[in-house]
């Protein structure tokens, strides 16, 4: 994997890049739709390609390896040939979804020991198996296993939390150095930083991350229940800290005006269920603000879906179908959602690239942000 | 609404031809995709058109009357501005989902009172309100108001049932008559033959119809429970009476082999929730035989989905990755396998047309039906 810083705002943090992976090239800021399982739900591989214009996909290894499971993944030759998907695909290490077990799962130097949310069945998680599950899935970019602690967190607790997370990376890092790629492309491994809201702990942690001298970095354990204004300044601490000429992924994040203020800070890849999860539910984000098409106003409304909308979906369907569709429980409605919300993520991601390259990113994002608090 | 009859086979009834109506030709015979309420579940309208060849498609009074209700959809202008598909759309009466209610309807000799299955809320319909809502609805073809009995009916039940259902159908040929349609172009209404698996009271039904002399004819009430040889019965006997110049459509049928027999008996349009209903569960019907895509011995088969396929679907995913997605319950399973089969209705539809047209369609069914009894 190779990355090259392109242009850095003047105003901001903010910057463009582009990421070269041996699945093709990806231009940052970028968005990455969440495929869980493999399939970005309710959403074909065309679509993804050809209207919505994503770059790069995500996988999630918890969920992979349990279904299909590991050996079903590895007689296809890995998880772009399985789900027909020949762009990248970053996996996500399972570290949160097993923090997200509670009740099913035990932690312990060597790792994670859980419980299948799907059958009960005992499985465990090390900083090694994890690594090579991830060469046996075969994204171009994987995680580090980490502990995910919550955003309440105490000090006491996400200091002891972020030495363990910090000695499995070092686990993570030695057996990914030691073991090669299955399907003759190259994978790259991202520490993940972890410190919850605790600025020391954040540099510590970044410090520590940095001296590993991977090819790119990722920010966790935000969005996960602390005050906004929290994430946003521990995004700052981290990237502070972190090499200017690698990339930044936070995890997880969020909102657009959540991603626009992480861009602002120097971040340069997301991910995050809310255009697909929010849009099986009626929330429509759009430049003019968020909609929520459940809402008894829109029924009759048969104007476009989102008349500034980049993909089919917004000048085929009206917003009074769209809300029949939703409020009857009928698939196409989510599916429609999905769609739009997934085409304006990635169409705000392009913009903000546009606008960083022009100069105009400030002045522009605030523009932006005002509009997209808007609730429609 | 015009139909013209091609051609028809020397060694069976089977026949193409050709309807028009305001909203585009239909060739024949013809499947149409079941919108219930609007929308095909699971499928794009674009994917009807561009993947599947869809001709027209049905919506159903009774759930677009409880949902969006007839106020939204004459404000849109009628269900094809609703939904966005400018080709022909079929309305079922509603007859058959209001029998299907059972405990919540009640038959008189003025219409069925019943409680909606949403709200519970008391609705009526007449054979006068259901013309008045499907001009509102406005679709190309509206089917008369019947009672359906189930196919184990005694036969004086079926003889009273029918009764009701010929008084009825004069009543809403007064009233369709005597009405206008709502949006500049016109509709037509078929009447339904009903008569259970009596064939005196089917003759009868029949000549009825018949004897009104409307631009096309429905065979309803069957595939509701009797023996697949008596519904095939029925057909012959009904089709003996029905004219020849004039469209027959065998509602709610069924299976690939039911099609093509009904074919070989004159039939011209068909409709059937099976090639969605059962592609969300996973059963994928091909030329070939029928796949149950979740049965453990697709899941490390790496071929495509159906290499004789005509649609996207069948040459982008592989069998192992869909019986995958079906297995956990995503969502894009369902879309694939609704898509594919709807695909293979209309491709079998059509290949039928080829063989009448070529005069070499009896062999080819024999050949078809072999091959589409299969379980793969």
């Amino acid at each position: 994997m190779d990355f090259r810083l392109l242009n850095t705002d003047k105003k901001s943090a903010a910057r463009t890049g582009e990421i070269t992976t041996d699945h093709g090239k990806i231009e940052t800021p970028i968005f990455m739709p969440v495929g869980t399982l493999g399939s970005v739900k309710g959403v074909h591989q065309r679509e993804l390609k050809e209207d919505i214009n994503a770059e790069i996909i995500l996988g999630n290894t918890y969920h992979l390896y349990l279904r299909p499971g590991l050996e079903i993944l590895e007689q296809a030759g890995g998880l772009h040939k399985f789900n027909a998907w020949d762009r990248p695909i970053l996996t996500d290490s399972g570290g949160f979804q097993v923090f997200s077990l509670e009740e099913n799962r035990k932690l312990t130097e060597e790792g994670a020991i859980f419980r299948s949310h799907i059958d009960g069945s005992k499985h465990m998680f090390t900083p090694e198996n994890v690594m090579d599950i991830q060469r046996t899935i075969g994204a171009d970019i994987i995680m580090a296993f980490d502990e995910c602690p919550p955003g309440t967190a105490t000090y006491k607790y996400a200091k002891n939390s972020l030495g363990l997370t910090q000695r499995w990376l070092e686990r993570c890092v030695k057996q990914f150095d030691s073991t090669q790629p299955k399907y003759g492309y190259s994978q790259t491994l991202f520490p993940i930083v972890q410190g919850c809201v605790y600025k020391d702990l954040r540099i510590e942690a970044a410090e520590h991350a940095a001296s590993l001298n991977r090819e790119g970095y990722a920010i966790g354990g935000l969005a996960v229940g602390e005050p906004t204004q929290d994430m946003y300044d521990m995004i700052e601490v981290v990237n502070d800290v972190l090499p200017k000429d690698k990339p930044r992924y936070l995890m997880g994040v969020g909102t657009p005006v959540n991603i626009l203020e992480a861009i602002s800070r120097g971040v340069d890849m997301f991910d995050c269920v809310m255009p697909t999860r929010n849009g099986r539910n009626g929330m429509i984000f759009t430049s003019e603000g968020t909609i929520n098409i459940k809402n008894k106003k829109w029924a009759n409304d048969f104007s476009p879906l989102d008349p500034n909308g980049t993909s089919f979906v917004d000048s085929t369907y009206s917003k009074g179908y769209v809300r029949h569709l939703i409020h009857s429980g009928e698939l196409l409605g989510g599916q429609i959602c999905s769609i739009h919300n997934l085409a304006f993520y990635l169409w705000l991601v392009r913009e903000a690239r546009r606008h960083i390259n022009e100069g105009t990113f400030a002045d522009w994002k605030d523009m932006m942000t005002a509009k997209l608090s808007k609730r429609l």
